[in-house]
């Protein structure tokens, strides 16, 4: 275990999880009576009307919601409770990505009605119990068994038309929920063996996904690691990568799924050389004996994400501000200490799209995590 | 992922975990607080009565239930259900081993009341939503969420008077139920990837406890993977060593954890040249290149478990009729098919303490798990 001094507090969470392909409509017909649903409230953003309309043909369908939009505005998460009451739902049944999962489980959080979850990007939203509402351009989270859907169903071809640029980031988005699990604030060995699993399922299957779109197999890989990694998220919680991540979206409102894959290797150079353990699980998840950063690098180049948050639109002259934001959420979990200078000059190469460097300590700053 | 071609289901369980060390009963008075328990009945065997007097001390114990006997007794069960309806209790506290949590489950079962358990073996029980009732000589088993303790207090420290031979017993106990969950009805990636894990902690730390059972890292050690494993046979469900088990132990009436750590082995050598899978996942939680079989041998002579059924009790006059009972309850999914010869052949060495060998597919019998 890597905690020997402290105490460690695991919080597991009850879900049911069908992986399928080309299963969908049935799969969720199935899952609906299980739970004995008999009014199902859709929720499908106006591009997946199409697609969830075919997969809930069989289904007690009473209305659909399309009014979806990003970061859950909360007079959006009102309306689909007043669809609820209004036709007295008992089951959010959600097709989409994070943005569509996120409205159904902040309806949950004050309907009670169980969710039911078909995602259609590797956003992971649906394996975790985080909720998120923005009012007044503020977003609030919290964390509530009630969000978490009671069931997710997921089809690897429903993946099949999401674009290589949107599967690489999104792939990679998944991939950061893994990496940050093994130094968030409740890392714990339980998250960090899911993340070990997470990391090497989606480090094999996204350069498929590269090199054929169309790859059912790998598209399955990528949905597992996907959860793998949002399991572990729930159960280490936001470390350093999040943080820098939920700053910058919320301030200059970047790209979701880019932004996490920009900033992910920046911060992995950044924490790697003070932490051992994480080093030794990236290695052992990527399948290389030792330097795992530049197994990382190469697995970066074989799927040829965004470079720099520049091109997502942060201008150079905001690194000043971007940095001070950032450097008043660090984690205090997080393994090495990090100075001003060293999260100013990341997010200068994050900004350009410099390669990722490995951040050698500083005499006298190690703050190892074990 | 392991299966390629089929639908993979998999239920997670939502419970709370703490793991710590001389901390039991500050961190069980937090938690009682957490659930808002008033009123609590605690349930002990006599040997550890005086445990848990001291561990709830502080608490608002209404009363002590200590008629706790293997295998639930239905009547047992019933009079723990009396007992909370006489005393009012809001919470079943269970401080014991496997028989003392069952019993906690097993009264759940009706009154729906929350379980907190505090383990003092490498049982298990307290992370699986499993439950036993035993009435008229008969063992009903079932799956139910309301059994599954809402929070699990592990301290290594308890573990420390737990004699070496049912610390290794015990220890290679919770060993089976990671091997299992890579063949088990409902083997699945999740499941798999916890019981490396799993194996990893327990082979690494019960040869430590061996050398020093008052080695209390070496004590938490083996309660991680203790819980590890019990999750991943929760996820998993019961493979061919359990079912041998259950029916040896049923109709012979077997030290438990003894009989688990005699049979491991035998099914292993059966079943590995079948599954090169678990064969790859038993390497590599063990650290080794290549023979798992041979590593997993190796670890046994270090621990010195028992050896033979036979010392357990049972005549070998009975293999016949054993052998019968087992293959009865062979798994579909196991990867082999398990001739009767074979069974006869595995339960013959188990009951006269042969060194557990391999056991070479015969032509034509294969039956590959992927």
């Amino acid at each position: 275990m890597s905690h020997p001094g402290s105490a460690i507090v695991y919080e597991s969470w009850g879900q049911r999880v069908v992986f399928g392909s080309g299963t969908a409509r049935k799969d969720v017909a199935a899952e609906v009576t299980g739970l004995g649903a008999r009014r199902v409230l859709v929720i499908a953003a106006d591009g997946e009307r199409a697609l969830a309309e075919d997969i809930c043909e069989d289904l007690p369908v009473v209305s659909v919601f399309g009014g979806v939009r990003p970061h859950v505005p909360a007079e959006v998460a009102e309306a689909v409770r007043a669809a609820a009451r209004e036709h007295a739902a008992d089951l959010l049944l959600s097709v989409g990505g994070g943005s569509t999962t996120g409205t159904a489980k902040a309806a949950a959080l004050t309907t009670g009605l169980p969710v039911l979850a078909v995602p259609t990007t590797y956003a992971g939203s649906e394996a975790t119990p985080v909720w998120g509402l923005t009012e007044g351009g503020h977003k609030r989270t919290g964390v509530d068994a009630k969000v978490l859907p009671r069931v997710v169903v997921y089809d690897a071809t429903l993946m099949l038309s999401l674009p290589t640029r949107l599967s690489v980031t999104s792939g990679l988005n998944a991939l950061a929920h893994c990496v940050d699990a093994w130094w968030a604030p409740r890392h714990n060995p339980i998250s960090s063996a899911l993340a070990v699993e997470g990391v090497r399922s989606l480090a094999s299957s996204l350069p498929r996904i590269v090199a054929d779109g169309q790859d059912v197999a790998a598209r399955r890989d990528v949905l597992f690691g996907t959860y793998l990694g949002a399991v572990a998220f729930a159960g280490a919680g936001s470390g350093l990568h999040h943080k820098v991540c939920h700053v910058l979206g919320g301030a200059y409102d970047l790209e979701h799924a880019a932004l996490h894959s920009v900033v992910l290797p920046h911060v992995v150079g950044l924490n790697l050389p003070a932490a051992p353990e994480a080093a030794r699980q990236l290695a052992a998840a990527l399948g290389v004996p030792d330097d795992p950063f530049g197994a990382l690098l190469d697995l970066y180049e074989s799927l040829q994400p965004p470079h720099s948050l520049s091109e997502l639109g942060l201008a150079e002259a905001e690194l000043d501000r971007a940095t001070d934001l950032v450097m008043a959420q660090v984690p205090d979990s997080n393994p090495r200490r990090v100075t001003r200078d060293e999260m100013h000059a990341l997010l200068g190469r994050a900004c350009r799209g410099d390669t990722p460097t490995p951040v050698p300590l500083l005499p006298g700053k190690e703050h190892p995590d074990d």
